[in-house]
């Protein structure tokens, strides 16, 4: 098969249409005016952009690449929904076997070939083993750390997290990536508890 | 001034903050299960994928700058709005002007250097001279062509859109970048307007 046949042509437009799925799967953090919850497909796209414009900040990492990372790690939540870092239900386990068949499922749409990159891409994000996947996990941290800051505590207040769980489950994964991001966060973090004194506390 | 002072990651924070308002800027294209209109945070996150997954049927291009373009083209909508194609409002020359402030307050937020490079990729893509933003040009009509045959016609039934309009405001753009993939596009636009009849005398 040539690179431009009608198949292969037909079928990466297939993959393009199911892709519009992800513009309805609705995540926990609402957008900064607090308008409504943010879904998978915009949040992709801005943390696209935090990859552009922070790569510099992490030790080693190509910033293009992390960009392809982030741009196909949330597609499998077409098929296996939003698995929210503070939601106590369900178990790993099975959330892993369900994204691991959407993988298949969606991925499997393209050609044989690029959708073996594709599943690569998102198995390499998954693993956070290369440096640039330490670096996406890192930015998908710290988008909605960012966005929690400037939302009246969004996902956090809903929650009732205090401000040691919060470095807790944001600290390492962001410090990993680059610890003079984690540096910025953690004062973002501690400004935020601090005003109205919602700190050590916890939310109420 | 260092890549990470202090400085320097509070304007890239502050530039990526001012970033989540593309998220409420609403396109005249609905979702493919027209269950809302698309926005354009969604929007150029659908158009990387299609870079990513389409850009072996471009010649000569970098795959990976095109997705740049098309992460960065729409951000000047924040302040300017979306300028639909089949709209007969409003003048080009003023839309121009109003985005090319829009581009110097925004990509202005960012350190120097990088609000520079920022403000030349979204200019280059503008400019529609190099490969790589001849080919995204031609996705960004590419893909609300796609939506539009699977949505019962979207924006062209809105608007009374003809086959004959639809082949001329479509096809020279997505042409130029891919001759193939309008070979493609156009087959499916033909099959869109021949079911039901709705061919060669308009929308009905």
């Amino acid at each position: 098969m040539t690179h431009s046949s009608p198949d292969e042509i037909a079928r990466q437009l297939a993959f393009l249409v199911e892709l519009d799925k992800l513009k309805s799967i609705m995540r926990q953090s609402p957008l900064i005016d607090r308008s409504r919850k943010e879904n998978s497909a915009e949040h992709s796209w801005h943390l696209s952009m935090f990859a552009l414009v922070l790569s510099s900040h992490a030790k080693d990492v190509d910033a293009l690449h992390v960009v392809k990372l982030l741009l196909v790690h949330d597609i499998v939540e077409i098929d296996a929904g939003d698995h929210p870092i503070h939601s106590t239900s369900g178990s790993d386990a099975l959330v892993e076997q369900a994204e691991q068949r959407a993988a298949e499922r969606i991925f499997g749409l393209l050609p044989e070939q690029q959708g073996r990159e594709m599943l690569e891409l998102w198995r390499e994000f998954e693993a956070a083993q290369t440096p640039e996947a330490v670096f996406a996990k890192a930015l998908d941290r710290l988008q909605p750390l960012l966005i929690n800051t400037l939302s009246n505590g969004g996902t956090w207040t809903e929650n009732g997290v205090t401000q040691q769980q919060v470095m807790e489950r944001y600290g390492p994964v962001i410090a990993r990536g680059s610890p003079i991001l984690w540096e910025a966060a953690s004062k973002l973090v501690s400004g935020y508890f601090a005003e109205a004194g919602r700190g050590q506390g916890g939310q109420r």
